[in-house]
């Protein structure tokens, strides 16, 4: 394949990934991270731990999932890097989810949040597969030059 | 090289990577992040949007070990997985750090912090390289099985 076919391989991967994630398609979600019998998957939800393993992976997911009403994903700021057979995707995600209704409403109330996420995908037969997902939440203001004049940007803890 | 020698390898470059963070080595950590010309790097430090290419990366880090007086890395459960010339790295960074002192003191208020963190490698000529490195705060209580049987066990929103 061309680097081209190689790159909207990979975004389609990406999307569909975002869009069985809206659609609560849990079936899509599993079969879309790796399961090779060797690589171990990772996942970091935003302010989780690390999960490691198939298991605790796709567990993450049933749960997040039966304790998600509604959510969409507004992807912006998509960059992706193949080499060989590893990708790289880096995306904003720009969250609009509600939980479970409440009181007869017929949703729950609805909340915005801005969530960077490193996705990691491995090439297979069977199409690209997601290898590490990281999410985190993103709790900093920022301005277009990230880091570069501003002597009250932050360290390492996060906070202004 | 044998997969035991390359996991090696890997676990000394991660190593090496916060080491030089202790110390603040500017030029070995930027000597450790991928310069191959055709590969964009990709950053997340805790809290902030993500960073993309030399230029913003290690700026980035400029910026942080101008701001930090102090600041000492615990790593805890390093996973390690190489796959052809692409290493994944997933560990707790158990963080203490400390601003400039104030007011005539030793040092600044230390602070500790909870982070997790994948970081991505590249095998070069030069030894394995750092493509992506993603870090994120620990905002959740969890237990041994994260996502397990809790019911208040957080969502994609990150707070419980």
């Amino acid at each position: 394949m061309t680097p081209t076919t190689d790159r909207t391989a990979v975004e389609a991967a990406n999307t569909a990934f975002y869009e069985a994630m809206e659609t609560g398609d849990f079936d899509t979600v599993s079969q879309l991270w790796l399961d090779d019998g060797a690589t171990p998957i990772t996942c970091v939800h935003p302010g989780w731990p690390v999960l490691t393993g198939r298991g605790e992976v796709l567990r993450s997911y049933a749960l997040i999932m039966a304790n998600t009403e509604y959510i969409q994903f507004f992807l912006t700021d998509l960059t992706v890097t193949v080499t060989g057979d590893t990708a790289l995707v880096t995306c904003t995600e720009n969250i609009l989810s509600g939980g479970p209704a409440e009181d007869g409403a017929e949703l729950g109330p609805l909340m915005g949040q801005l969530v960077v996420a490193t996705n990691l995908f491995r090439r297979t037969p069977e199409g690209w597969r997601i290898w590490s997902h990281h999410a985190s939440p993103v709790l900093t203001e920022t301005d277009d030059t990230p880091g570069g004049d501003d002597p009250d940007a932050p360290g390492l803890h996060g906070t202004p």
